[in-house]
């Protein structure tokens, strides 16, 4: 086994013109990990901004790019299934991922490697780790959103978003989104959305606190909706903040949040303790792969592209024209 | 039985002068409401705030201050205890309310009756009724405070501190007030806190970031203290706004909040609905009322004052020179 890999590479932080494709070392699995040699992996906006030097990675994680991927068990290292049996080299396995997956081999914690849904392959396991496990836990495990409910995704054209509509509809939840097309809505309408809002011609605060409002927000955006978010809350609702895309700091009217009984909580998968991430794949696991072994959700990928194409994909996302995921392909795949 | 009582009454919103000693009609208990004789009304910062026009009661709601009392049942119009036995008339009972409490008679839902836990009398449960279904519905229901864990209370001489701070130790928890005074500080120490904090000395977030944050915060401060608020959480901590006494708006810093994936709750237990008033007060008899009983929580009066002079127990609340509560006597207790 050589002691070389190709991956992508970055050079300082200008967005994708960092990103080349080039050799590095090969990772060794440490105590509880396993090697995988990886045939796809999934992009998401995260990637995107740590190629433009935000979001670093948690430390002694490798600064490699990317969160998730599935692939080829190269050495389980006494890794179990979630059933409790062992895996085997060959095995085909998905992975959860705090760096590294832009690349030809990862060392990945026994806690976040994935069985392939049935009838899955592994470039669609591939595109749904990471947003299953991030929609599972914050309106599931931190929002415990229940049948009847109302649920609000900004971005529902993008990878988060789409997933969440539909795993909010097998959850039998009503479902609001907010998107910047009409394109994009009608994509989110076609994955189960009930309610469609234009944001760049609604105000999507008004809409909602119109009609009762919302019990569960899973927004993307932060500082610039905060507010609105407050206000398009019911009452004991709950905002759940994964992104920042629309700044980092803004004022909370804590009355308005206090006159209805509001929470917020503030989340990223990434940074959570490999025992944290385990509980967290465990239940995604347990709870969304039914979900996808029998069709209620699907997974949507946009393109597929070569994984020397990084820069090209990061690119895309940036761009806005993407609609759901993209997937990179590494050489060994066929 | 007469069809008028004594009550305060409140002409304008200007504080304490506000308030005056009058006579007005006698309440008439609705479908599920019991009549009760009121002996003692607990008096809270909220009444305060309510002489000075300042949170008003939700509609419906009589204008006559007063949220928590004690006496005996006039007329218990089908209701019955925790236990499923009837109230009957001449028993002596506790009890929430949305407002109404300075006066000599109140009409309370049924589900807002509480039994006098046994070795107390009636003066020492009226004191104990707001605070205990506060603190028992945000550390318990509402933040899941749990054995081992660490909390902070602000204002930990006052009414809600006092009383959170000998429920978090029976919970098992390490508990950490602020206190403007050495000796409020003295008394809080003497019922069980921890960390002991003078906030016109010391920056209580620096002091808790220290040593590893707290994991649940009750904080009545609001505005002037979200943000060191923030600073002084634990990874995955839980910050309950029940009180806004240093203003309604502040920054909050959206990064900070997600890099340690806290959770702000913001509640008010006045403006709960009947269903959800009464949930609460079930639980905190079932939970709260043993520890009244056995020892573990003891009650903290400054002061008992004759129902007439309500002002000047306001003027005494909002002087800071009383610690835990101020229980009003009205003419019929002996
Ligand atoms: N904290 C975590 O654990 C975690 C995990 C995963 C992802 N995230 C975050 O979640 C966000 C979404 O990730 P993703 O991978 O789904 O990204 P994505 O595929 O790029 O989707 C983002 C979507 O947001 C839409 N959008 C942009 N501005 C908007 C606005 N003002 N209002 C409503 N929608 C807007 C975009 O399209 P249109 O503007 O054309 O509608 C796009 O479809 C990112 O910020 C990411 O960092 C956080
Ligand atoms: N939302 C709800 O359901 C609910 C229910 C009950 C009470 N509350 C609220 O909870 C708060 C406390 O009620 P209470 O009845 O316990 O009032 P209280 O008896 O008057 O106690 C308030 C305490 O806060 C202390 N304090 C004042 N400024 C402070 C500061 N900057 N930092 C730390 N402590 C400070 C005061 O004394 P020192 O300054 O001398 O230390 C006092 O002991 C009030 O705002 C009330 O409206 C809300």
């Amino acid at each position: 086994m050589g002691t070389t890999m190709h991956a992508i590479r970055q050079t300082g932080s200008n967005g994708p013109s960092s990103l080349h494709w080039g050799t590095t070392e090969r990772p060794h699995p440490g105590d509880g990990e396993a090697l995988v040699r990886i045939t796809h992996a999934g992009v998401n906006r995260a990637d995107t901004l740590q190629a433009q030097g935000h979001y670093p990675p948690p430390p002694g994680v490798t600064d490699i790019l990317g969160l998730e991927g599935a692939g080829l068990i190269e050495d389980p290292n006494n890794g179990t299934r979630p059933d409790g049996t062992p895996w085997k080299a060959g095995d085909e396995v998905a992975f959860l991922l705090s760096g590294g997956g832009y690349a030809e081999y990862a060392a990945v914690p026994h806690g976040q490697l994935l069985p392939i849904p049935a009838g899955f392959g592994l470039e669609q396991t591939a595109s749904v780790v990471e947003v299953a496990c991030t929609v599972w836990s914050n309106i599931c495990m931190t929002a415990h959103l229940r049948e009847g409910q109302r649920i609000l995704f900004h971005g529902g054209g993008g990878g988060i978003g789409l997933f969440g509509i539909q795993l909010a509809k097998a959850l039998g939840a009503t479902v609001a989104t907010t998107a910047g097309s009409a394109e994009k809505l009608a994509t989110c309408q076609e994955y189960g959305a009930d309610i469609l809002i234009n944001y760049r011609e609604e105000d999507f605060a008004g809409v909602l606190a119109g009609c009762g409002g919302v019990d569960v927000i899973l927004d993307i955006i932060g500082a610039k909706y905060l507010a609105r978010n407050i206000d398009a809350l019911a009452p004991d609702g709950h905002l759940v903040i994964i992104g920042m895309q629309g700044g980092v700091r803004a004022e909370l009217p804590i009355n308005k949040l206090l006159a209805k009984r509001g929470n917020i909580s503030a989340t990223g998968l990434r940074y959570r303790d490999r025992e944290d991430k385990a509980r967290v794949v465990r239940e995604t696991v347990s709870n969304v792969w039914p979900m996808l072994e029998d069709g209620r959700i699907r997974c949507h990928i946009d393109r597929v592209m070569p994984a020397e194409q990084a820069a090209a994909a990061h690119r895309a996302l940036l761009s806005g024209e993407v609609t759901g995921k993209i997937v990179l392909k590494l050489p060994g795949a066929h």
